[in-house]
């Protein structure tokens, strides 16, 4: 019994050992709406080695993925700054339509015999202690129960398993939205039906409190999203309005898009909100487990949202394999391995917000970003960078910001020894001076 | 249309103006089940304050108020430390009964014809926006549909108002168990009909990691509770194991209680939970508030969390005031005023258990809380503890912190000017001894 995206690759995964489950998906629609809904989804490693335990990372990857090696800044008289994302070992992260992945996660669960699908099925009530489930069918209006040995909701950032969970004593849970709104933009193909700007980034403009991002797409468009905060984003209140603003801090992308479109998409459109999840635990005794979204959603600017959705699959997956297939010592064992994890994460993500809008503009933020690919350069092994650890490694959450913290300890300590040395060096000659002087007062006593 | 024990209070309180309002207090029960379900409330200023403008104070405070004038700390030897609340200006809390303090507010809301209460009814939907309502009549199980200009949610920490707010897009909340629990026990009357102990203390029995405390009531008797880690509780598993535990802790709390009454107190009840809720914002548009514990419930340490709630009260009828009753500015400027010390107290109260439970028997806090009581007196109005500034003062909770920080820093400044005027003693007299080594070598050279 499970629910949406990281339920639809359940059926996969997780009868891959042949184990001895019937896996029923309930979904609420076939294909996600994905335009205006969502930003594009950013693939990499934790996402990768989950769709290649089931083998799909090919199809996904190489067949549909687009290759980002690195944001691509635009500064707002059109200049560009390339910024790696692994200029060592050359690791890219991936822009992958949340529609096309929908179906190849669709058809591979339904190849199972196991795994049976259910569509516009929405869950409105449930007991998580004895499995029994109250499911509405959308299309129907019919409300049928239903029992399952395992419930897993993996329902979304609005999920309805973890407000029935929320009703427990003993759960904790927050849920905060940031004071800042997106607005999704799109960017057309380009001449000879090529991208209009470079195909192989992350574009990004970033402008101190708010900026605008875009993905590559496979059709060779652009999606873009404006992040800025809704008392920003409410004073564009006019076309007239909002094309004086986007001249004055996006005249690059007013080229690009056309100011008739750009004013179409926009006003089109409500600002959407952006909200952040955490709670613990993450299941009720052997009978309820959640996963994905439902557990930790986070704000999308880690661009890691989705691939801690599917690492949460794999790792129950090898909870799986330890534990026998037995649940009343995996979901447990999944609540103390996965909570502090998903929180550290949840709380990079909302840090990156200010990276990514901000700090990439500031010399401090340049300078250290040099000495890390400096020092990862020479010890590749030992000094891997924060992005690097999060996107293309399965080290722990937790341990990857410990990491970072051990880097920023050793650099300010070499920074007070520079300094010094420094220093030293500054004050030798005056040293001389006295020395020599000394000298001389000595020599003429 | 509002709901419980704040709820209660707004018949009296909100048409005390000769307001045009008619109101329905919709009441889950006439009396709350008040044994094993809280602990019994304290009742300080901001509570008082709000019972004074209701012409309710002296009946509360002078007829059923037992005034507590600070803590009585037993060591596990049996002796006594008193620590008084305000030593300077003798202001004590209250131990008011939860079931007295209850029917006085209900009798009080009944005399104004514009009130009508309605008992055994629960709310089970709201639409926040319209204000319409559907109500449980838990005996009859009946279902009404009800309409109201404004909807208060003061239906507690569990408040239905508030998880339907919870829906909503920019409504930030969170819940927080602490992983202690707590069991409710009763120190009987003494001899001759008296208090067993001193009437006139909270008494409380730190022990580190856990702790007991115990509040008198009117009858002679006391409520105490033992708070501890889940853990320890658990441990405690049939009455041997309890008795020797409460053998080693608190044995003068087995000579009041009795072995038999002890055992049998103990496991009749659960361990209860304790929760911890931040909100915001309090408002949706002009129609809906949450007020009391169901904006910001607190695990019960400050003993604040009644007077918060009264208080929420006092300040709603205070912005009535300002802006003539026009809603549309009184539910905004309530969240701008409320939320940020609402968040304050919780996290006040929170911090306040380790110190009873740990910090009251430390050096350090002791020596804190005479340099406090040394300044207090001689600059009563420039130099106020933080519990004065809590419990006998409507200073806003934000500015009671911000003063304790001041203090913090002071203190910290005076300490260091203390130490360099010690080492400075210390070494006058090598400094001496060295002036006169010089003057010496001088007279000799």
């Amino acid at each position: 019994m499970v629910f949406d995206l990281a339920g639809r690759f359940f059926g996969s995964l997780l009868l891959r050992q042949e184990r001895p489950f019937c896996i029923h998906l309930r979904i609420s629609c076939r294909v996600e709406d994905y335009r205006g809904q969502s930003i594009d989804l950013a693939l990499s490693i934790r996402g990768r080695e989950a769709l290649r335990a089931v083998g799909l990372e090919e199809s996904v990857v190489d067949h549909h993925g687009i290759a980002m090696r690195g944001r691509m800044l635009h500064n707002k008289d059109g200049t560009l700054r390339e910024m790696l994302y692994d200029s060592v070992k050359g690791n890219c992260i991936y822009s992958v339509s949340r529609r096309y992945l929908n179906i190849v996660l669709l058809n591979a669960a339904e190849k199972y015999p196991e795994v049976s699908l259910f569509f516009n099925k929405k869950i409105i009530d449930a007991n998580v202690d004895n499995g029994k489930l109250k499911i509405l069918d959308t299309k129907t209006k019919t409300i049928e129960g239903v029992e399952a040995d395992l419930i897993i909701g993996a329902d979304g950032a609005y999920s309805t398993v973890r407000r029935i969970m929320a009703k427990r004593p003993l759960f904790n849970c927050s849920q905060t939205y940031i004071e800042h709104g997106y607005v999704e933009l799109f960017v057309p193909v380009g001449t000879n039906n090529e991208f209009a700007m470079s195909g192989e980034h992350l574009h990004i403009w970033p402008r101190g409190e708010f900026m605008m991002i875009a993905l590559p797409n496979d059709d060779h468009t652009f999606t873009g999203n404006i992040f800025a905060p809704f008392g920003t984003l409410d004073q564009l209140k006019t076309p007239q309005d909002f094309l004086s603003f986007y001249q004055k801090q996006f005249p690059d992308l007013l080229e690009l898009i056309g100011r008739e479109k750009l004013v179409k998409d926009y006003f089109e459109r409500e600002p959407k909100t952006l909200i952040s999840i955490k709670c613990k635990p993450y299941h009720v005794g052997k009978t309820t487990l959640l996963v994905g979204d439902a557990a930790h959603a986070m704000v999308p600017f880690y661009g890691i949202g989705m691939n801690a959705g599917f690492e949460d699959i794999l790792l129950l997956d090898e909870l799986m394999e330890r534990y026998n297939s037995d649940f009343s010592l995996i979901l447990p064992k999944f609540t103390e391995l996965r909570c502090e994890d998903a929180h550290a994460i949840c709380e990079l993500a909302m840090y990156n917000y200010i990276e990514m809008r901000d700090l990439v503009t500031r010399k401090s933020f340049l300078l250290r970003k040099s000495l890390d690919t400096f020092l990862y350069r020479r010890i590749p092994n030992t000094w891997i960078p924060l992005y690097s650890t999060i996107h293309f490694s399965r080290m722990k959450f937790r341990d990857c910001i410990a990491n970072k913290e051990w880097q920023d300890k050793v650099l300010r300590r070499i920074g007070w020894c520079v300094m010094f040395l420094i220093i030293g060096m500054l004050m030798a000659p005056f040293v001389e001076v006295l020395a020599e002087k000394n000298a001389f007062s000595t020599e003429y006593e």
